[in-house]
């Protein structure tokens, strides 16, 4: 592929300008099929910040993310041409304005059919981005795995905080919430009832303990039958995941999701048609021998996987 | 309920006074259900110390816990009326001057069916509760999840440190051991028999390995026929948790019980009439992005749901 | 008086719920010489992000702060009643909203006389407090110390940030800039005439360089003949000093003031009229062994001394 | 035992010159059955650098390592004599030195049938002890819990560094492939058949994700009969453990083993004669909480239980 | 001399089991000019706790320290056979027992004129030095360097803890305050008059402040003339050092000497007949990169000059 | 000038993939002045290891450097065109072959004339780079601030560490020891003659203490004089700069020069034809708050103000 990883080795992998899994840095959108994009944003957070250290810290230790998957049995790069873009250029302190430049940048790329992978910055940047996939793709399925359904009415009576994106895209039709999920909701909440609200948006909600209890292959099953038919964002907090494993996060719900649980879900989301991904909430302040960065790094690579495999299918297709 | 977070949310989370859950700080006996005290005294310590710093540190935190549980489907203020009392005046080097002010506090509120929860401090204070709870309840039992049974006799011919309080307390007719129980005991010993010596002074012993070999329905099983029939005090020591999960605390020990499990078990804990409770032997120096101590905030909040449960169940009894 | 420490030591230091010194939290402005008031905001921040958590860490480690001065020989609250109001609600991502927030528990406190001494928070918010001071004061004497001048005009197109407050603060007309002083701006500069764009505004500005040069005395000496015959507003940004001495801030320069003569300096400053301080651009998540926050308390506890020297004075003018 | 932990107690465990264990720290080879030595040495390693601090740290946190294991029902100083023999003269940067000074103490400890448990320094190290082994035992078979398989041909040219050990453990026919095993592989690939590489060279591999679906008993059969009637060699390398629970490592893979799983097969493993053990890959300077010390610590004790059970039998078969 | 550093320079530095600058681990009282002793207790801390653990951080980083002074251009190992004698044992949470212990160890090497450099732990163990060196010595002249007084009567009813040793020993009769000074004190006090306290029991003190305005010579002039024609004790807090670069300990106070500073003082501190030194209150766990480790141990090294210049001139005398 | 920041500000400065200052990342030798290349080696570190994350971590921070100088009232900018060349591919754990591909890279932009500013990596390198500057310059004038030094013949039988490349470098005649000068020398030492060995080499030496006591003014003329009518190299270690402002370093000395200070020296180096530069030894592993690569990267922007000032003489003497 024209874009991949240095396959000559080189220089060892902690060597050289960081970029997302050594990629090239390329602002361009010709010959590419998936993108890294960076969002630096994290005005939206309600409880810690500094979000917007968060694809820094991915792409420093993402070097150490190779091309091959042993589960799916590829070289990713026989399939897909991807570059590191670059960020997204942020208003820090202003969402609105955050917003339109992510359109600009994103826009094209899913005109394009180029299938980005957004590191954040907080929850609130996924609104940008599920914009600018509606020029393309209309209304589209959400999977969305995290901690917390993010579909709050508004914080301090604002309405675009990283607490209140999904609510808003409901709104702005961007999302079809009969064809989206939201998986792994837990913690202690505002009311018994809060996670009807999203309920009541439309969205199937299935909660951490629901998840445990069901088990994978009924998940896989439940998302698969949920999205049948449509494009679907994934959407992929790193709450979703427990803070033993993901502690350099702004918002962290105690008893989640273990990364080997999650890369078992990950693996099995084949066959789907994921029009772009993005990771968000990684905090390196609180993080800790980068193991935050080293999960969303690795859960990234699974996406591209993903994407790899729709590329294989949709070779053979033709 | 007259005292209970403060429902208009004026102020984000992180914002303002640092109380247990936000709760308003009074220092009263009356129209209280449940009394969150700290007792900042670590000199119990026998291996690492700091856990006089551990109620500072999940009040900071506890900002972030809610007033709803998904599991039991209450808001726990529809119940009960809680406070955070603030610290009980500790005497740092000093252990029985320290107990007594511990009586002086908590004797009254358990006169008075306060439910306390207290936060440690090392485990050493729980003979200072117990002490008071006998003051009213006689002897109870003991409901006590830990890595270690802290039954040992004395240490450094000492007889009043956080590795000895169960002992005294069946000394000093505190406990019953007969309807007690020891949960998770785990890690390398001093003799072959360390937990054998627990069971001649009659407490059931469950170990790490006993619990996940018959699993956690039978666990609850044993705990509530242990307890059937009496006033029970339950001890949680974080370090019944796993270092992953729980790496701020004095007396690790590898391969513990996950946060996910001790939620599943503490949410069974229903129809026990809990006289009191406490989370011990939280050491801030030594977490990280406050995990220790949001893991103590959220056990804590699960015992305000069992305890708002047994009231619920009370006033439907009326 | 009043509101002060309590003097009985009935608690050790660590003890209790934090607050600035452990002084009383009470909501009130009567009987209230000075009012220690956290703004726990940090949208205003172009490069790290984190200070909303500033006022919970200066109010953990403030519990060393005792009441007396050994320079000044007196004990504080022989001369003021002093109370932690607690935090002016914010409105996290919304800096005006925030701003009329602040407004409304300022105002009334500049109206009776209190002094403030606002804890923060990034910069952003010290125009807040001038806009609440000037309902009061009219345009008031800034002294200003700080790595930046925060008078650029914009940053990303976007005028409130923490690095523009002042030159808002020249254009709403609540600041005399002709009577106003910056004094320690170090650093690599985005144009050579960096400083001369605060001069041109109307400001004297003293850079580090300059200062270390001139000495202490002869700053002194220029500090009180420019303020001279004026209300003065004390802000003190903690980039003023050295990184080693005061990591956990958002946009350190190397290179700074020591605190031995921050201290020197600040204790100098007696017999002038101030009517408020701040401390802002504490995070503590860059911090450790809370050096940051130790500093800022300290900086908190010479403002108090500032107060209560003023205190003493009008109290024998009479 | 001659050599063994001091059983009475004057000093708490946090006292004294820190040694595997607060065992004696005596260079000799007289009446010992299991010896403790150090190999700090990392330049093998390619990504982050720094596990020559490991044995420090080890030894720090073994204090804490008490003599009796409540799963064996042993003291394991009722049949074992260990020292701490301290560490192996290492020369930073200089590998085929270090080798050397690996031969010249441990081939006599192996000639005497003193059973070493090395303390890493990374994985390059094993084949300086397999080399000392052979001397003794000829090529032995390797038991190997790793997340990666270490048989690399070369690194950026060259062909000693801790990825490529065991193919030149093969080539130098130290050991024996076909009896040999390997255990834990995850993590993205350099390519699709990384592992069959390893098989190729004669080796049984089973990834994290086959031991996950296979089961414990499963793979402890495989363990067996893959090693049965020869001399073993066990090598672990921290990082088969995930980094939640090993943060300090030196190439850590997300999705890995948990301890609570480690230990279940380590326990397991008796009736096999271990000729010798290592830990590797232990880097403090990433660790927190020193929970990957404790972690190690734990995980030499069951080594040692191991040693103490086959020495118990050999008794018996007497 | 008999005990030193190994000169052969076999292994690198940061090898084997730590001693303090790697001298050989003796418990001897033959042979030996000085002896490195620790005690790990830190009961009688009032504020943070965690000093228990400074003698192991000290040992770890001290391997770095070599043999020779640029400053005095010796070698202190050709006029003092030194070891490490390792630690006295201690009993946590209780004072005068640990008391007894010490005097139990220390007094026979004072009777032998042994010269023992002690590692704390929290200042209160200077109290059981103290009383083995009056056994010898009768009342000794102080040489106090700290940012407290630690002439406290009593906190919260106790008469023995970190704040109130001196006062004890002068009412013991351990120390004569006549020929005795306190150097650095400063920070925030709680009462006008806190030093005077420390005057009034006999000691001359010396603020931080005052130490700054008459510059070291006059510090040298000062405390040669107080101690002139006395044995003397030197006592040194790591607290006596500004906290950015001792961030480790137990009670900072911002605005302290420097490490620069305090070099200079201790090599100036020639021709006074040291019987003793201690450096104390290095707590790990606020610690980072070791610097507060590092320090100490550096203390120690200008320590052992002069008891090594002392030993020269001994030798010179005869 | 053709490669300089972007002055747009179309982005925050912790947006984007992490250059040096942002610089535009090319590989060539075009139309460049200044490169700053990374060479991300460690395994000449005999103490603490890591250093190969430096450049990493410099580039990460070094957002925040700005443009342009007050103290030399320069944009650099308006002299040299700067680009950040990423870094040399080295070696782990082999010295020799890295240092070919040192010369490799390195050996072209001395020929060009271009000025490569360094970021090691530890102190090994330099050598790497004199080796290439030789084949330009023949033997460079070396200006050397660091608390050691590195004159060492060899450690533990080797010759080739970050201990030794000054010793290497003279029998290699790519210094002109003449007309070489070594600052900051401190610690404590191997022996008393540990800098007469360097004397003898050749070189003058000024120690901490001397540099102290002579005052910056009169280095400066040493400086000057010593290093008149040569080309020269200019090497600063971080550990010349005390460990309370770079604690990231791997063999840190206490009582160094402050950063202060130290760019007071770098500021007055001007008229001095420097051929290039490099900074070493940053260990990000064991820095906080990124001070240690904050005052790296400030002093590499020194390093480029001087470059820029001899491009702005060079062009008004033609």
């Amino acid at each position: 592929m024209k874009y991949q990883q240095d396959p000559t080795f080189k220089e060892p992998r902690f060597s050289g300008i960081s970029t997302f899994m050594r990629l090239p840095h390329v602002k361009t959108t010709e010959d590419v099929d998936v993108a890294v994009v960076g969002v630096p944003f994290d005005t939206g957070q309600t409880f810690r910040t500094g979000a917007r250290l968060g694809p820094q810290a991915i792409r420093n230790f993402s070097s150490l993310v190779r091309c091959s998957s042993n589960h799916h049995k590829i070289n990713i790069f026989d399939y897909i041409s991807a570059v590191d873009y670059g960020d997204i250029p942020v208003v820090p302190g202003f969402i609105q304005e955050t917003y339109e430049n992510m359109v600009d940048v994103l826009a094209p790329m899913y005109q394009k059919g180029i299938v980005p992978i957004v590191m954040g910055g907080d929850h609130s940047i996924t609104l940008g981005e599920l914009r600018a996939a509606a020029k393309t793709y209309g209304p589209v399925s959400l999977l969305h795995f995290d901690a917390h359904t993010d579909t709050v009415d508004s914080y301090f009576g604002q309405r675009y905080t990283h607490g209140t994106p999904f609510r808003r895209a409901v709104e702005e039709g961007l999302i079809d919430p009969a064809s989206s999920i939201q998986i792994g909701m837990r913690g202690s909440m505002n009311s018994v009832n809060e996670y009807d609200d999203s309920r009541e948006l439309g969205f199937e909600v299935i909660t951490t303990d629901e998840l445990l209890e069901m088990g994978i292959p009924a998940l896989i099953s439940a998302i698969k039958n949920r999205v049948k038919g449509h494009n679907v964002f994934l959407s992929f907090d790193v709450d979703f995941i427990d803070p033993a494993f993901a502690p350099g996060t702004g918002t962290p719900e105690v008893g989640g999701i273990y990364p080997r649980e999650a890369f078992q879900i990950l693996r099995q989301l084949t066959d789907i048609p994921f029009l772009g991904f993005d990771v968000v909430e990684v905090l390196p302040a609180y993080d800790h021998a980068d193991i935050t960065s080293a999960l969303a790094a690795n859960i990234m690579f699974e996406m591209m996987c993903l994407a790899a495999l729709n590329k294989k299918a949709a070779v053979l297709d033709i």
